[in-house]
Formats: structure tokens, sequence, C-alpha cells
């Protein structure tokens, strides 16, 4: 295979981005006004418009009511797991412990406040999320956080805790986007771009307006939400480029048939391969079944010798990242919004092949 | 003008990056082992190489001692206001107040102890910097902060305070490597790349490896400079794209003769503007010529309407971004390190023209 070749990315993030996207990038790389677009203000009006269609796009994406603001900061999920409880935590939180991501967000909410855990699955290796009625959250949280889905274990939340007046957070890093929710039920939803919505270096924060003014501590300008909303993400120099792409991803998206479109392409990828691996005695799903993510499929192959071989041939052919995490080993395949459906029928033909040779 | 003919672009930043390097960034950008560069997974063998690259460059360029650190971080220098007391404000700390920028970084410190301020220029419009002997830093001060250059007011340090054992912080977003410096006479020089090492979206830190250990208070994993040198800049998911772009123009520097290179073309560029404005009584420099910026001149024409009337017409020859900052006014041309000598040439052409005309 040639290196300029193009693979099936299965990483779970960085991850593939739409290949019309990227020529786009490339073949307008030097066309805004003279410029490069990684040379243009952030004060100019390329990027006041690039910035006004990111967050239109988002908003007619999602539903996003009038009432909650659309940010893009930097950082990562991992400095939200830290501004979540500098701007909200006033006495305790509940945080649902579905993996390794949920368990580092409690762990910076407890500088921070009490944290009660109303749902953890750690006892099962987090084999599964939650449903309806496993969660009650204390009286006078401030907040329940959850994280809708576990790159790492392959589960995803199927249904969200009912919080009645406690604000619902949600790290949606690597699911957003994937399929229709009613974003009037949370009160801050914060996903990393670098899974569904573009390059790494931006941190998507949708967040109702009352809850950024909430302001329980002095805090430093750069890590108080009142202040990305004032200032409509332009406080200091956001990543002009990133966002860029991030806008452009949006884009790809609405005309793929916007998220109904990809919801239903999300469930075709993901039953190509849970049927790969449920019509076979020889692949093994790590995750209960009823908490499977569509996003990231998991899965063991009888011994680890089987694993790593298969990890190997498949990069061969192609289907590159199959590494599972090594919190949990084995295989996993990555599948995000952008991921092609030929990758995934590519992988599910590559397990057949694959067990029918050993 | 067609729109794709280049301009020179005179904005404070996001600013210039080099043509070679924005078309090597183009024509390579599918190629990454079947992959676009911003598809790459941060532990991928790729980006070990960029980081490694982009470090030893830097190492390389600015002599940087072994005993210092080399970090990507997210956040802009905006950020760095913060984290910096956040790690190493033990009681107080001063501050050399020479701009907008250097009271932003103060404010911040307030927060988290007393904030001495042992020279401010604030009463003269900030039209200067100190010298030695103007800066006496108080007995037990955590550390000395100073903005080495300032964008907005055309001013720049021409000499650094001796601060014996109290540590030398130092914001170097607007002219790192401008200029040859010691760099073991700093314990942390920070700066955000958008000026003078590449696209909007990282934070370049150096840090003596003793002063990253200093633990005065709990903090969020994130807001550590222990976390990111442990993790080396790879405890989250890093800006990729935005930290190859720079390890291109840091190469790019390197081929145009290293700093010193740099310096000389940097002190030809400012010295044909200064000359415009010296060898005119229609043109005034707004700072003391001894604390004159190489990176960001500014100054004024005998009337706001001239200036209007000059910023425009320098536009439509390709003269962009020239218009002063609103606290001050004015013109202000920014000829950061990759800024063409072509554009400086252009602009003191167009100065004695437009001097001539009216």
């Amino acid at each position: 295979m040639s290196t300029n070749q193009r693979v099936f990315n299965f990483n779970a993030g960085p991850a593939s981005l739409p290949l019309e996207v990227l020529e786009e990038i490339r073949d307008n790389f030097m066309n805004f006004g003279g410029m490069s677009v990684l040379e243009i203000s952030h004060r100019s009006k390329e990027f006041g418009k690039i910035l006004d269609d990111a967050k239109s796009l988002l908003k007619e994406l999602m539903g996003i009511p009038a009432d909650h603001r659309i940010l893009f900061l930097q950082g990562g999920a991992s400095t939200q797991f830290a501004m979540i409880p500098m701007n909200l935590l006033n006495g305790s939180a509940g945080y649902s412990i579905t993996g390794y991501w949920a368990k580092k967000a409690a762990a910076e909410a407890k500088l921070f406040g009490q944290v009660n855990e109303p749902f953890s699955s750690s006892d099962t290796n987090f084999n599964k999320t939650p449903v309806n009625g496993d969660i009650k959250v204390s009286k006078g949280s401030s907040y329940l956080h959850i994280t809708t889905n576990n790159t790492i274990y392959g589960t995803e939340y199927n249904e969200y805790p009912e919080t009645g007046d406690i604000p619902l957070v949600a790290d949606m890093s690597s699911d957003i986007l994937s399929h229709k929710i009613d974003v009037n039920r949370f009160d801050l939803i914060y996903a990393g771009a670098q899974k569904n919505l573009g390059p790494a270096g931006v941190t998507v924060v949708v967040i109702r307006s009352g809850l950024a003014k909430i302001n329980h501590r002095p805090l430093p300008a750069m890590m108080k939400y009142s202040t990305h909303v004032e200032n409509d993400s332009l406080y200091n120099t956001p990543p002009v480029f990133t966002i860029y792409s991030v806008m452009l991803v949006l884009n790809w998206i609405k005309r793929s048939g916007g998220i109904e479109g990809i919801e239903k392409r999300n469930l075709e990828k993901a039953k190509l391969i849970y049927d790969a691996i449920d019509n076979s005695t020889f692949y093994k799903g790590t995750a209960e079944k009823m908490s499977r993510s569509i996003m990231n499929i998991t899965f063991n192959l009888p011994t680890e010798d089987l694993e790593e071989r298969f990890i190997k041939e498949a990069e061969l052919q192609g289907l590159v990242g199959l590494k599972g995490h090594r919190a949990i080993g084995g295989v996993r395949a990555s599948i995000y919004n952008v991921f092609p459906i030929e990758g995934a029928k590519a992988l599910a033909e590559f397990m057949k092949e694959f067990e029918r040779k050993i």
C-alpha cells in the first residue's frame, strides 16, 4: 500500500475527517483575501463569518434552544473537567461513574466540593451504563455529571437520567451529533472536537445562559464561563483554523442529511460490526448488549496472541488504529460520525475472513 | 488586486506565516500514512517526531539550557496569566506594568496573592519600558513578571531586570525568537504562537524544571505545570496540527539563518519604517526612542482624518492591518519575525509617497 493511499482510521481520536472537507481546506488554503486561513485575524470579517456559521450550523443540527449559548474553547474536555466544578460546584455534585473519563472528571470536582456517585459500574469493569431509575441524585446537588459515551469500554447511555431541578451536565466528547437528543434536557454539554467535529484543538461547550452566570468563587477570567459567553468566544485569540475546520465538518454533516442522516449511517455501521461479533463464537463483545456504543465497538478474540495478529493483519489491509485501550485490551473499532460505511464493511469482512482462516 | 494575490499582513496577530511553510502544509496535507495531518493520532509515531522536532528546533534556536523544559499548551497567554500565580505565587509577586497585557497578567495574580508594581509607565500612556535600576523587586517575592514587548504601545525591553534569586517570568508572546537572549536568566518564558511562531491555538512555555515542581495550592491537573512536564505536553490531546505548523516555522527560521539571521532582518525592517518616521515631521512615533519595539511600530499622523485615509489607501495597495489598537489609536505596523522585508520597504515607500501627496 502506498503511503498516500487513504486508510480506514479506527483510532479513538483524533479521528477521520471527510475527504471532501480535507480537500476543501487544502484547495482554499491560501484564498482568504490575500492570506492563508492560518493568517487571518480573529477580528476579521472572514473569521466573524466562520464563527457565526459554525454556531448556526451546530444550533440547527442539534436543535439548540435559544436559551443555550455555544462556546468554542481551548484545553480539551480535561479543562472542562476543572471548569465545571470551579464554576458550578457549591457543596456537592453527583458523578455517574461509567469509565475512565468519568472518574477523571469526578477527581477534579473533589478539589471544589463533595462528590457523590449515584451510579458506578466499576465492579464489572465498566461494561454498562445506567438506565432510568438507576440514578437518584441527592437533593441540593449542584449538578449531575454524566459521560454519555465511554470510548475505552465501548458503552453509551441509551437514556438520560431525569434530574428534575438539578442541572444535567454531559461530556459528549465521543458521541456528540451521533444521534438526535433533546438539548433542552441538558444544562451544559461539552465535547472535544477531535472525535466527531473536527481536528484536535477546540472544545465545544453548549451552556444554558443562566448557568453561565453562576459565581461561587473568584476565578481567573479564562476559567469563567461568563467571560466566554460575554465575549462570544473571542475573549482572547481563539484557534481560528480549528474552528474553521469544525465549521466545514458541520456543513458536511448538514449536506449528509443532518443528524438524522448521520444517525442512520451510524446505526448501519455499528450493526455491521456487532453482527460480525454476534454471529460468531470467535469474537466476544465486552459491553452489555443494552449499553453498547454505536461509536466505539470493543471486543476480544480467544487469546491475546490472536488479538495481536488480528490487529497487525488488519493494518496491512489499511484498517488502522484497532488496538484496544490498555485499560481493557482487546480490539476497539472507533467509528465516529464521519467514519465511512465502507470502512465498517471492510472490517466486518476482515473479521469473517480472519476467523475462517484461523 | 485579485483576492488571491498575497497581501502584506501588518496585523498584530494572528500574523504572517512564511509562504514556503504554507505551501509545504498544503502540499503535504494528505500525506501522513494514508491520513491527513488533521487526522493523525497524538500517540502516533508521526506526531511523536513532530513534537520532538519542534522541541529540538526551539531548543537549538533559543539556546535553551538542559534544565529548562519546553511545553506546548492551550489557552493562549491569557491562560498563562492565571497559571503563573496559581502555580508560583505564595505571598507576593512583582509585576512590571508596561501596558495593557502586563495589567491583565497582574489582575489575575491579585486573585492569588499580593501584587507589587516595581515599575509602571501608565502615567505616560506606556510609552517606555524600564532600564536596569528602574526595578527593585521586593525581597521574598515569588517572582517578577515582565512583558518583554508591548504590541499596543510599540515598546520593548532593551535590557532585562536583574532579579538575583527571585525567578524572572516573561511574557514573550510578541517578541519570542526576534533577537538573541540568554534563556538562563529566565525561569519561565511563555508565548502564544500566533505572532512569531505559527497559527493561533498553541502556547509555548519554557520553564526551569525546579519551578515546575512548586506546589503551593491544590490545582486541577490541566492548570499544573507539573502535569504537563511529567506528560511531555501529552496529558490530553494536544493541538496536533498547530504544533506541526509551529515545527515547520521553526524549521524555516533555522533555514533563514537562525535567530541571528532573523534578528538582522528584524532590525533592517524596523529601521526602514523608523527612518521614514524620523526623517519626517509628518509622522510621529508614540514610543520613547530608547524603548522602541522592533516588532510593533506605532505612530501618529497630524490628524485622525489623515490616519484613517492613510490606513484606507494603504489597504488598497495590499498593506493591510495597519489600524492602531483602540487604546492608543493611530497607525500600528506589526512586523514580526516572519514578516517579509519587502513589506517593510513597501510601507516605507508608501509613507513617503502619502506625505508627498498630501
